[in-house]
């Protein structure tokens, strides 16, 4: 029969800018972007990392599911981000019976160190565990979309501490994109925009003893695109 | 039980900027933008026109089983962009056994005039029939999308003609976006970004008899963010 009954799950990319001690491939002290993950003590593919998530609930729609599943690896109050990514429905992509999945990108700032069961820890993106069916292409989907968006939308409020210099700026940029970006070109194309504003304070001198940084904080704690065409805006 | 099976079905929002001849609530001759739907013959919800699409088979993942449903009702050689758009999860979305619905773009450009079924046909977007479940919600949450990535990718090359003046790329910006936008500032912010190549030829000239007016063509036919944050390039 061509049309069976399938299931269908929820998976959560989790990210966050965060200090790995334990790894070497960026410089000392660079934070990097990491992802929660859980490890499989069963099988199938025992020993493998997957990504938070289970069956959607008959009684729930996906997003309340993510939600729900989300709680059971991580105090979702720790999430400031969450949106519906893309579908994985390739007909053989688990074991057993035909299950879709649908996956969502959650954000944590770097500032949160949520609690996090036995199972469950970050991992560098940049150097991933052996992952569960197709949970490492899921990863690689949602870093996708978060690049992306790092460069027509504010959504690096979501893994910004709430004040911070344009140095810790930068440091969460190149952490979420994987390279290097220049912190006078970013304040100044950020600036134009009118996505962070100055709040009038300083930080604390930093290690060299110099000039103490000015502080900004993002001017808006909701999504929105931060670079559309002036000409195409809506009258009024 | 909590977690039953659930079917899962694809529908597809085919837009084309179109002339409606019979319709009034834009200037004589100015194109509208128009959605593919087929009207129901049979309950539930007889009469009431759905989008193109039906359930995900088997053997067939769901952009797959897209392209086989909109080649039912229309030739998808004339469809120039085709992507994944959201999932409608509610427990109640539709009558009966619980179906998901996983939703897609497609653009058609203003030049095809495709052959349609006799149950099929277009409709303004600006003024839609009784629409089936949640399917003009739908509709809605595509047309936003269409018109965030006007605003920051070149997303209207599967709107338009292969070579057009921008007279005809104005009028088609203001269909898709359903209000107003000025040529000048459009004509400036495409050419700043490169969107937009000079074909070197012109056009006829135009009813009122003025010079020829110069030919343009999108750079680029396939989907690219147009204004990423040049800070935010990936090096090299």
């Amino acid at each position: 029969m061509p049309y069976s009954n399938t299931g269908h799950e929820v998976l959560i990319v989790v990210f966050q800018v965060r200090h790995f001690s334990d790894t070497s491939n960026t410089p000392r002290d660079a934070p990097e972007l990491g992802v929660l993950l859980w490890q499989r003590a069963l099988d199938p593919q025992a020993g493998t990392w997957s990504l938070p998530g289970g069956r959607l609930r008959d009684d729930e729609d996906l997003t309340s599911s993510a939600r729900r599943q989300l709680a059971e690896k991580v105090d979702v109050r720790e999430v400031a981000h969450l949106e519906q990514l893309s579908v994985f429905s390739a007909p053989d992509r688990v074991p057993g019976a035909r299950t879709i999945a649908s996956t969502y990108l959650g954000l944590v700032p770097i500032t949160s160190d949520p609690q996090l069961p036995d199972d469950t820890t970050w991992h560098p993106v940049a150097d991933l565990p052996e992952m569960s069916f197709d949970h490492r292409i899921m990863v690689a989907n949602a870093h996708a979309r978060l690049a992306a968006k790092l460069s027509y939308t504010n959504i690096a409020y979501a893994l910004t501490p709430s004040e911070f210099s344009m140095s810790t700026l930068r440091e969460i940029y190149c952490a979420a994109l994987g390279y290097q970006v220049d912190a006078t070109n970013l304040q100044r194309v950020l600036a134009r925009r009118e996505v962070l504003t100055r709040t009038g304070t300083t930080a604390p001198s930093g290690k060299s003893g110099g000039r103490p940084p000015a502080l900004y904080r993002f001017t808006d704690s909701r999504l929105r695109v931060t670079d559309e065409f002036a000409a195409l805006r809506p009258p009024g």
